[in-house]
């Protein structure tokens, strides 16, 4: 077994007990992504101090890292002689997730008074959906002419290289009118002869790129795909807008699963670590679909209303409903869990869903089946012991038991792979087929499986 | 909104229609993740008569292509001066995932007739487990004596680096006794004069590395903090072992999300694409968590049984069964996939169980709160306008639900939030803690909660 060591606490932790200057001189030796997890742990204003502190490239390094949270706040809490040109030095796509975390006032008041190629860079950038290419990618990318060999464009990364973003990836664009032309990669380039022209080296095949408005997720995918470093967004004339790069991706990838393991648990995603988040916010998060599933869920007091009579006839029918609709509910998540994946690594897609009801159907008359055999069992077993009586037609009620079951587990194999495929087909996000909501669905259902099987095998004996 | 586009049948698939020489004119201009993906479609004994036919070099690459499914069978298909040859030109961490998909046999064979060098790194990849640094590291990376300087350094990246896995990250070790001494980037030796002395080159800090045995996971955690292409994966000496690199650790975060996504819904990894896994093999992975559920859902039965009297005295109380019991799994479902996450992440530690317990004791109140009032509101209203009739104590009966809906909300968001804490207190993975797990732990508390509540209020008027 690969092991899997508890983090231990920040070491840095005993430093915050000290003041900024203590803080500086201990994380002299610390990489950004460490110090920032270290003032993750101080209060925004303490956090503002020590970055008025540390040198100025230090303090950009810092706000350049995915890794410090609550950017907005500290940046708020800055004088603006320090936040301006602490903003200005950011990498782009840094500069814009900050900026979304500005009071609208401080961000209207930001773009009055930045220089003016951060302010169009902004501008641009914002105008892009936060989980768009165009919302996560940076300006900073390495470009060359294509007239240009393999020792220009060393000699121009030797020059211009620590200012981009990354230079293992080179645009090669038409002198004229800039359009991409070839990617190739700094590999590449040094396995080429110095005087090679840059349209001799790699690939000839078409790039891969993405374009503005197409979503982090997918973006994810072609990185994973064709094993990329970064990947190039284009506009509709062919020139590249920005670049994502794979780090970025990881972030990406990592709040993608939080949100759609948070929706499949049947909530809002949290947009926040669990805890920070305030109890009020998380409690509106989680309110909204507790509540569509409250209500969802008295469909099945008045589906046992109208089984009353029989339940007042025959009570030991009751026992079993909860065992019955939740066998319903496991399996239905169950098949949720899979469509729900499988759609997002795109092994099916949406034209597939008859491929997978055939799958679904003897699967679950399978899984009904064995559930059922042992219903059946535990039933006629606690009743030759004497465990518990269950009547003088123990017999039929042990299989009316097992008979819904291959029923409500079928039915829950079926509602739980197909709910996936029809949110999607009405324009919703199929990872909203969360385990509450499919247990939801088959509660209802199952209970009306159950007393309509019922009614059948123990007409003329308990009904 | 960005946009999210279905992805469009591979354009390849009309290729499969024609024989291995249309695959192959067609395929020329392909990237091998995309002739993977169309092979993919074929049976394997036609993907391995394309492969035969492929030129060498396409042929190497298309099984260095994580892409490509059911290597280890294609593989088998081919002859061995095809498929020795194939192996000793792959890749080292791509060996020894195809060498895992290898029948026992076929593996015992290989080590016989592959050459030494092969042999002996396969050995070694193959003692790690699969799912740690370990076993998905790469034994190409690129090492360098500590009295280079920067020009030989780039020297050296023209003569081998198409053999290299990375060209980007330069591990720099001690000419004597090959300890690691640094770590440096290709933008760092090119900014740098090419007199350079590498040991003058980028930060001087100590290199982020790992152990073999470190959870893939972990290494993803390094990776995505620090912003790595490449991590080195070190012994107890000091020495590199191999490196994992940022594409492999994105692999490796897809399959771990979609096995966490898959025991959320209650069940044992698929370890397979959906539409790959035979029914029966999907049916075995499904049905041992989904009897397992049913065995401890049985108690539902139990106390139910415990309770039988007091249904058949108010058989209203046994309306709102599902509609209560239900609410708890909800809660609780969501409880647990925020702490899942959360831990995963490393948000909160095991040591902070008590500190979430604090978080979740009055989300749960305000959320049973909530429930409760609708509950309550929904009985009224129905009775007032005589849409059904739940007796003349009806109040006492909304006034039951109200209540025990508090309890259970709070239960449910308790337990939920705990179980996660409980299964990795005991050595086990805290994804185990599915919503199916967690429902059908609230369910049969659920219902003694009910009751028990019912037992209380209507003393005396109903039971």
């Amino acid at each position: 077994m690969p092991t899997r060591p508890e983090q231990p606490p920040p070491e840095l932790l005993y430093l915050l007990a000290g003041d900024e200057e203590d803080f500086i001189a201990a994380s002299a030796d610390l990489l950004p992504a460490d110090i920032a997890e270290a003032m993750n742990d101080l209060p925004p204003e303490g956090a503002a101090r020590v970055v008025q502190a540390l040198p100025f490239h230090r303090a950009v390094q810092l706000f350049d890292e995915p890794e410090l949270e609550r950017r907005g706040e500290i940046f708020e809490s800055l004088p603006d002689e320090r936040a301006i040109p602490l903003i200005e030095a950011m990498s782009s796509d840094q500069q814009v997730e900050l900026f979304r975390e500005l009071r609208e006032a401080d961000r209207a008041r930001m773009l009055h008074v930045l220089d003016a190629p951060t302010r169009e860079v902004l501008k641009l950038l914002m105008s892009y959906p936060p989980h768009s290419a165009g919302g996560i990618m940076t300006t900073e990318f390495l470009s060359v002419p294509s007239t240009w060999n393999a020792a220009q464009v060393v000699r121009h990364i030797h020059e211009v290289g620590s200012a981009k973003e990354t230079v293992y990836a080179i645009y090669i664009v038409d002198e004229k009118d800039r359009r991409l032309v070839r990617v190739i990669s700094l590999r590449e380039v040094i396995a080429a002869g110095p005087e090679t022209s840059v349209l001799a080296i790699g690939d000839t095949r078409k790039p891969i790129t993405t374009t503005p408005l197409t979503h982090r997720e997918d973006v994810a995918r072609l990185i994973s795909k064709y094993n990329l470093l970064a990947i190039p967004v284009m506009d509709d004339g062919g020139h590249i807008l920005g670049i994502v790069t794979v780090d970025d991706i990881i972030d990406a990838i990592m709040s993608e699963t939080t949100e759609d393991v948070q929706k499949f648990g049947g909530m809002e995603a949290l947009d926040q670590p669990y805890m920070e988040i305030s109890i009020a916010a998380m409690v509106k998060k989680r309110a909204g679909w507790l509540c569509a599933l409250f209500l969802g869920e008295m469909l099945t007091a008045t589906a046992m209303g109208y089984f009353e009579h029989e339940i007042s006839k025959a009570v030991v029918l009751a026992l079993f409903i909860p065992l019955i609709i939740s066998s319903g509910g496991n399996s239905g998540s169950q098949a949720t869990s899979l469509i729900i994946r499988a759609l997002a690594l795109r092994e099916v897609t949406v034209r597939d869903w008859w491929r997978v009801a055939l799958r679904e159907i003897p699967s679950g008359v399978a899984l009904g089946v064995i559930l059922g055999a042992i219903g059946l069992c535990r039933i006629l077993l606690w009743q030759q012991l004497g465990w518990y009586d269950y009547g003088i037609h123990h017999v039929l009620v042990a299989l009316t038991v097992a008979v819904a079951l291959v029923g409500v587990v079928l039915f829950g194999s079926l509602a739980g792979s197909m709910l996936p495929f029809a949110l999607r087909k009405i324009g919703f996000d199929p990872a909203s087929a969360s385990a509450p909501f499919v247990a939801t669905l088959v509660d209802v259902t199952g209970l009306v499986i159950y007393f309509t099987v019922g009614l059948i095998i123990l007409r003329g004996t308990l009904l």
